[in-house]
Order: structure tokens, then sequence, then C-alpha cells
């Protein structure tokens, strides 16, 4: 399980700020599609998310989280799953 | 997102602890069957898991997490979820 | 703002834990009846709620909470608040 | 329940300063005109404030937030509430 | 300043709780007359105070704080103080 | 009782840092003088001290404390006080 | 990488304190050999360690720290570790 | 840098709590004249001390702390420290 | 043990961020070569890692530490290991 | 005990940063030969120490760290110590 908080600076020319988040989404689809994002929440009220993602390993789920453009502005928290057996 | 850690006594008669566990069990998949509890993880060594629970407001969350035989021994933190767009 | 999570053993008799949960239930009627209790809100999951509370200065508050029947098993987190501008 | 505490740099120009607030509280005003907040109370000392917001769903909550004018320079927490049954 | 918070187990008997409460009313009303506690106020909600305390030095300091018939339920937390120009 | 916590740049000019603590001290002489701060103690080692404020209600109180000229670079911890039966 | 603190309580009759000693240093000597645990180090002065070890998924990792004689008395945390370029 | 906070259950009996004083008491003292504790000063309200301690190593300091008779009841930190330049 | 979490401003520079990386590569190289860094793990997710240090006390420690490119970002950690009988 | 934690901005110039550490080190000269300064560690792999300072009261301790050049750059920490009976 990841959780991303990303903190832009408040005075970040409103473009330079757009062009991130799009950059942001374009790479968050891309992960998405390639199966690596399986589930992803946003936490209200906040630029923020917790998502369950897949990788081969630890390092491959590195570079999937090194690759996202905000990455240098993110407080990122990596937590170890294992499968529940209720899990539907 | 509902994380739930059970803190049971270790000196509980084994006995004890596999009924208690034993009924914990039926009714976590009576709630899986209610689609109450949508996805279910466990994080690994602990007696804990992390979940994405449905309700159909904050107070059947309350009633369907108190109705857990465990919930006695249980430290309990709910965390509201937004939908995020990129969600598969 | 009153924060109060109450945190009874698990292994207390049935007949006990009812008993006591029915007389806080009387003595928290009261205490709204008398206008001490203006908003009372369960944060779900958990043996726990969070209100605000009306008394003439710290001490009245002091004694009211701790007439609760619950007391002694309760942590207590008691927060001033200011009125604001826009509330309603 | 969410808490909001604001964060404006000290050094921030004092025009700057009050174009902000004075921003925020009509968009605070709007709020509680269309039922979004329908309690609020100032953190006595701090530029803070914690509320009883309404919203159709954690997605709503998130849109109204997020639409505050200061919304970049705060700290948000949510926490979900149930209604508790002494409630007035 | 010592702030002292009691923990007393909720199933202690009401007769060594009264007695021991009473003990520790009567040690403190000594303190008090021999000017080691200079000002205490109560924490609402809590059996818990915070105080300002003199003593020739720490070591005085911590035989009176031990000399408390709570001393061994309580959690006890010391913060040295200066003077301040403006203290009236 | 009121903790305050100043953090001023280190790099602020000497000249506008001197302005702005000597403000302070005149602000913190009126509070004095108006019967506001009651008690104040220096948290040694640190630009910070605590102190026993006395106001009609929290909102009197958030006034005083927000006319500080350093309340912008202070981080304030409001904690409502009762009275002790022991206080000398 | 994962991190365990063993909680025995004080009272515990030492032979019964030595028989789960016994037991746990068998077991981690099988889980030495088998190769799940790569490397361990005792953080000096308290009953705790930390260690790497290998498992091939969290499940199993979950199984293999379950089975620990002294789990039941543990506080475990479990951290997800990368390969590092520079590793020797 | 060693930290020992002790917490003995308030109602063990006088007797058996006076012999482990004492012997942690005695204990100390081989300790002192061994040369493994260089320094030590109390936390004044608290049955708590933070010493410097010469160990050969960390294994050393291990067994060292192991055999105070009050180990577990004891709570502790270990920081490494380095030599400074301006010691004198 | 060692645990370092960098923290670069995300505004600096391409190119300085870059020659920093490369530079600390290469001293870390060095500090491989030298058995200085015995073991390294990267913290997926985030500019961090983990590392078990050989030095011949605590001041050739923090010399080594010190004479990394990158030290006046991190965030160091330093927790002392004893050896555990049942290492490998 | 007095805990210093000096954060530097690490863009300050080389030039500018070794005049401060050059000053503060001539300034920390003299808090040892006036005997302010008794014990003094490093905190390895971090510009912090550690030290037992002597002061006549809080007062002067206050006025001993406040003239240290690093003050503005420093997060302070100071604990009382009583004298233990065991101190060699």
């Amino acid at each position: 399980m990841v959780r991303l908080e990303t903190d832009l600076p408040p005075e970040m020319p409103e473009a330079a700020r757009d062009d991130l988040l799009a950059a942001e989404r374009r790479r968050g689809e891309e992960l998405v599609r390639a199966g690596t994002i399986e589930h992803l929440w946003r936490l209200p009220g906040r630029l923020a998310n917790v998502g369950v993602w897949q990788a081969a390993d630890p390092d491959d789920l590195h570079t999937a989280i090194g690759s996202l453009p905000l990455w240098r502005w993110m407080t990122v928290r990596v937590e170890a799953l294992a499968t529940h057996p209720l899990d539907p």
C-alpha cells in the first residue's frame, strides 16, 4: 500500500502547477494501464492518495513511484501487504 | 479505509483464542458476502488488517465493525476515502 | 470540544458492562437535558465520541465530565473553542 | 469533522494577505449558505478552525474543501462522524 | 513546571481509592504550606494537574514529588522555567 | 495556559528583528497591565514562553493572542485550566 | 527489514520464561538454516532485534514471523527494502 | 548514553519492591566500580535515570544493562555518543 | 545501523542535482570499498536508505557520514547494534 | 541536560558557514572555560550535541544558550537533572 502526499509551494505559478498536475495524471494513467496501480483512492480535502500497487519486487516499485512527475514534492510511505484469506 | 489491530492477551487459553478467531472468521465471511467488506489485506507479521468497507453511512459502518467478535480487543482507525479519477 | 474514548477491559463480565453502559446513557441524557452537552457525535468503529459541551467555567466542565459512570475508564481530551464569525 | 489550519508566510504582503482572507470569508459564507458547513468553531490563538461539514459523499467534501482560496496554505484533517443516540 | 497525571485502576475498591485521594490531599496541603507548591491548576476532565513548584534544587524537587501518596500511579513531566521579564 | 513558541527566520535583518521584539515587549506590557497575562515564564534556551492568561471567554483570548506583533511567527497551544482546590 | 520487540511480563515464572526463550532460539535457528533470516542484530539493552528476512512474498513472511513462539508477546514492524546499487 | 525508566506495578508488595531496589543499588555500585557507568543523573520526579556508560562494544553494553535486577521492568533507550572537541 | 533520508529542494536545477547525486555515488563507492558500509538497502519510493556501517568508534562514524556530499540535505538517524547469537 | 541540534540551510555560502562554525567554537570554548559546559558529546552523523551545563539558575542557562552564534538555527531541548546517589 502506497500513500502519497504532495506538498506544492502555494506560490508556484498557476501554469507550472497545472503542467505538473497534467503530467502527473498522464503518468498515472500509464501506470494504471500497465497494471502497476491496482486501486487508488483520494484522501478527501488533501492533495494526497492511497493506492495498492503491483510490482515484481520493491526495486520495480521504487522505479514506478520515482517516475511520477510530482515525486520530488511528495512524502511517500510504503507498507507491505499480505493477502487476507477473507479478501473477496 | 478501516485499519484493525487486535491485541489478544498472550495468556488467553488456547481454546478461547481459537473460538474467538473462528467466530471472527465467520463474521468476516458474512460481511464479505454482504458486500460490506470490499477489499481486505493482512499487515504481515501482525494480527492486523486494513480493508475497504462499504456502508450506507458512518452509522452502518459503526454497527458493522462493532459486530466483530474481536472488537473489544481491537484498536480501530477509520479513514474516509474519496474516489480517485485514475482508479481503474 | 470534549473527546472521550472508553477502554473497558474485554474480559469484564457482560452484566457489569451492560450496567455501566446503561448508567452512562442515563447520565448522558441528564447532561443533554441540562444543556451541558450541546452536540455529540460518535467516532465510528470505536467506543468514543466527540462533543461540544457548555459549562459556566472549566470547573463546572470538570465536574460534569467526572460525573460520567465510565469516567474511570476514559481518556479525556478537552479543547477550548472560540466562536467563529461564519458559524451559522 | 474537518480541521483546517492555515499557515500563511509571515512575510506575505499585507494587501495580499487581506485579499486572501477576504476571499476565504466570502467562500466560507457561500458554503454556510449552501448548508455544506453546518457548524464552525475557531481554535483560539491560531489561524485554525474545526467544523462539521455536510456533503453527499467524500468526493463532494473534497471539492468543497478544495474550493477554499486558502486551501494551498492549509493542513487539512478529515474525520468521519457517526450520529450519537444522545445528540440533542 | 510539574505536570502530574494519575492513572488509578478503575477496579480499585472505593475505600482504597478514597483513602489514597485523602492522603494525597493532606500531603498536597503540606507542600502548599511549605511553599513548595506555588501554583496549582487542574486539567479539566482528567485526574491531572499542572503546577509551579519551588525547590532548592532538582534533588529537593525529586524528594517532594516522590513524597506524594499517588506517586506510584503518576506520570510525571518536569519542565524547567526561567523568569520572564514581563511576569507581573 | 498559553504556550507560545516563536520561530523567526535566522536571516531576518537585525533591525527588523529588534523592532519586532521591542514591539512584542510593548504589547506584552499592555496585556500584563490589563490583567490579561497573569503569569509568564520563559522556557530556558528557547524563544518561547508559557503563561496563564485571563480572558472573559475564548473569543477575547483569541483577540489578545492575535494582537501580538510576533503572532504570525508563533506556534500557539492553548490549554484550558480549572482551579485546583489546593492552589494557594 | 523486520523489527521485533518482545514484552514478557516481569512476573512470568522463571521456568516458563526460560522455556519460551529456548523455544524461540530453536525456531530462530530453523529460520536461519532455511535462509529466511539473512541477517540479525540485537538492539542493545532491550529484548529486541532487527533483521533482514527473505520470503517468497509477504504471505510467507507473515507465516514465518507468526511461527515464533514469542510472537504473541511481540510488537512487529515490517519495512519493505529495495536493493541499493552500492550494496557490496 | 543510556536512558532507563522503571515502571514497577504500584500494587507490588512493599518488601518485594524494597528488595528489588536494594539489589538494583548493589548492582549499580558494581557497575560504577567496574567503570561501566561513568556518569549517572536522576530525572527528577520519576523512577528514571540517564547515564554515560563505557563498554568494549554494544554486546558488553547489552550484558551490563541486562544484568540490572530491575531490567524486566525497564524501558531502555541507548544512544551512541561521539566525543566532542570542546568537551573539557 | 544508519538511516539516511535526503531532502533535496524540488526546484534545484537539474544539473546541480545530477552533480550532487553523482558525487554522492562516488563517495558511497569509496566507503563501500573501505569496508565502512557493510550493507545498504534503499527504502522504496524515497530518496532514503538504511545501512550497516562499520567504524572504529562513533567519532569515525561521524566523520564518514559527514563526508557524504549530500550530508547537508540529510536527516540522519544512528542506532547502535549488538551482534545477535543467531545471526548467520 | 541540554540537547542542541543545528539546522543550517545547505545553500548557505561556504564562507558564511565557516565563519559561523568558527564563532560557535570560540564561544563554546569560553563557556567551557567558565565552567558552564561541564560535559559535551556529539551525536554521531548530525550537527548536534548533548551536554551537561552548570548555571546558577534557569535564567543564567537561558543567557548562556542564547549567547551561541548558532542559536537562531538551533532546536534546543533542556531537561532538568537531579544528582543520582550512584554517580561516581
